[in-house]
């Protein structure tokens, strides 16, 4: 018989065991940090009816989607994010859940068929949201848990650059361009990467004079520091209601995020930062590597007035984050922080031979039940041959039964020896510090 | 515009907040004790060529795959189980894993259309294999991983049923019908349901005689005990090596099992167990739940001698098992035993008005540095208002600001209160016995 390739479709990958067990590691992290704030998970399909995840798509997005007809005759798409699964759930659920409702997502999402070289077409999405209440002290929160989730995952210093999109339109209002929000935003998103040159010419496109877009770029430049940024932006948007709003909300955040214990410096006002998605109505947010600012966004989020407006009458509002597990996977590669343990046992005991079989196999039991990860070789091998395995694997301590009935112990790491009585002997040993 | 209704597929579900904390606990718990025997995660992903996901699988099973060409014109389907790519993936990683290779994978399966009522097309398979070593030490690990996790589940006594596939095929030799293993297994897989008249007349249209066939049912009936069991068995396999083999190596994973300090009556020979996969050549075993024996199998497996003849050359045996984690939760349900969380947030700060902001947020977070799990309400409410909400969401402790800048703390389980002069004065008061 003919032998099948053993291959992955092109854009998905396995995870090989040392980084399966990395990322299981920073999921749980980033799990206990938004459980530590009250946040729970929730869980919907991958597959769902493909009206559901169109939503109001455009075409080029729909182009990305997985999607088929089931045997049933369904129309049916693989999620291509968690926000559509969550706005269908709220709307469904609503009755059951309790708002202020706080979750967060965890889950596999599947984008095709752009031609970027690498690109995931399957990738784990983690989302928080907190859907309900209006205002600081909710937005304060999702920067609060954003900055606590960073903090756990030991990736160095992380700056959350925030602004607030009712500044623009704020601004926008006393030029008399507030209709013209969604082309501004657009022109402003390329200025990083086009120049100040081409987004004026698209503004201008848009009937935008050249005295306004002086003010629009200048809102849209950070000071020296943020009072400095809060004081040009507050004389920029006049006495308009949003502009007025954005900024006192920034100045409560600040205060808020401060007062739980935060670096203060670890929050930026930053009027550059617009983030592309049309449905943020508040603060926004993207959170960046001070040691690694070019691998970009590890996460990021924002405020958003209507969330399930496609599925319910009922009005939620909500403000919500994402962290970016496989940017900070890499991150924490790049920056050579990643954890050292590729398996998870810590003591190998070797095969002693059939007569003594139980015995290991007690001997390894009882360290396990004093916490140390244990196994025994389960077959019959020369011993180097075993002890080959457990360098190959990174097990930190080896035992062997001696003729005697003792055990000798080797510490890998630097060939330390110890002649041990029994399991506790052992323990003594692994331990001592 | 008028609303998409929001809903989810056939067979598809989403899991509520606290069924989600409950499934995330339960799965942590499972991933726990697989990492104390040296089982590390792996990941692959759920779509795959459709070519690798059929194999050798017959058309039955092929109905129900999600499967369907993608933009790219490939031919490609939902994963089905999880060993199909675990078979994949150490033939196509094999020079890059380290033999024994032990891993756990915990994903999302698909499997549709069939007619039963409630059935899930989506669910969360979990298992764990040991690939590479051959014998009795392999598979007595197995069992011992099995109920370490049943233990850590507080499901109450587990029930590993165990026998040997040798023995019978070692009694089917004596009878010379060794040719006729697998309509003996499919006849004896139906002796439960259908009763051991139907069995006969399927057996004797394979051309065994009632002699015969009173042998093959008396080795499929478990003894008053495991010794009465073994001796019968002893006698009925006579001197084949297979038939001996597989009496003898029970008797040594007994004696593992018992040695690791596993509960002896934890493990029963049992010669009615068969399990319809195919597969399995050597020990196979089935979990059942002392207290809900009639909920089923809550877990499974057994050992294989070529888990990736189809994608390699390589000869690849093990030992595996699945762990029902859909089941098991069900069970916990039906105990009473479940968590009692609704959610993981143990103490709620009202709000306090705008103008003491800063200061509930000082104290919620000098809770959660000291461990406690804490949020702010996060939005001008009615205090009674906010006491439904953690009423409803079963938060234990609440805490309120009084105006001379104390906190009112409530107990909610049996109405306790306390006047805590700050956070510290709060932890103390909720970590008293």
């Amino acid at each position: 018989m003919s032998l099948i390739q053993p291959r992955t479709l092109k854009g998905f990958r396995d995870l090989m065991p040392a980084q399966a067990l990395r990322r299981s590691a920073l999921v749980r992290t980033v799990e206990d940090v938004f459980q530590a704030h009250g946040y729970g998970p929730i869980d919907t399909p991958v597959l769902e009816y493909a009206e559901i995840i169109k939503g109001k798509m455009g075409g080029e997005a729909t182009k990305e989607l997985f999607e088929f007809t089931d045997k049933g005759g369904r129309e049916v798409a693989m999620r291509n994010d968690l926000t559509v699964p969550l706005a269908r759930y709220v709307a469904q659920h609503e009755g059951k859940l309790v708002f202020p409702f706080r979750r967060y997502h965890i889950g596999l999402v599947y984008r095709g068929e752009r031609p970027q070289r690498g690109r995931a077409r399957e990738f784990l999405q983690c989302d928080a949201d907190l859907i309900g209440p209006v205002g600081a002290a909710a937005d304060a929160e999702a920067l609060i848990v954003m900055a606590d989730v960073y903090a756990a995952l030991d990736v160095g210093g992380v700056t959350l650059r925030v602004n607030d999109r009712r500044i623009l339109n704020g601004l926008l209002e006393t030029l008399g361009a507030a209709d013209r929000a969604e082309p501004v935003l657009r022109a402003l998103d390329k200025r990083e990467k086009l120049g100040d040159e081409t987004v004026r010419s698209e503004m201008r496109g848009v009937g935008l004079d050249d005295a306004a877009i002086d003010s629009v770029l200048a809102a849209c430049t950070p000071g020296v520091d943020d009072e400095a940024t809060l004081a040009s932006l507050e004389a920029l948007v006049g006495e308009t209601e949003q502009g007025r709003a954005g900024i006192a909300d920034l100045r409560t955040v600040r205060e808020l995020f401060e007062a739980a214990g935060q670096r203060p410096d670890a929050l930026r006002i930053d009027p550059s930062i617009a983030r592309g998605l049309d449905y943020y109505t508040g603060i926004v947010v993207e959170a960046q590597l001070d040691e690694l600012p070019d691998i970009g966004s590890v996460g990021g989020g924002g405020r958003y007035d209507d969330l399930a407006g496609l599925y319910t009458k009922s009005h939620m509002p909500g403000v919500g984050f994402t962290v970016g597990i496989t940017r900070l996977m890499d991150a924490l590669e790049a920056l050579g922080r990643e954890e050292e343990t590729r398996c998870t046992t810590e003591a190998l005991v070797t095969f002693p031979g059939a007569e003594h079989l139980t015995e290991a196999f007690a001997f390894a039991a009882a360290l396990r039940a004093a916490g140390i990860a244990s196994e025994v070789y389960p077959q019959r091998k020369k011993h180097g041959q075993q002890m080959r395995y457990a360098d190959r694997r990174g097990v930190p301590f080896v035992f062997t039964r001696n003729e005697d009935g003792s055990y000798h112990g080797k510490r890998m790491a630097d060939g330390e020896t110890s002649t041990c009585a029994d399991a506790s002997a052992a323990l003594t040993w692994i331990q001592k510090p």
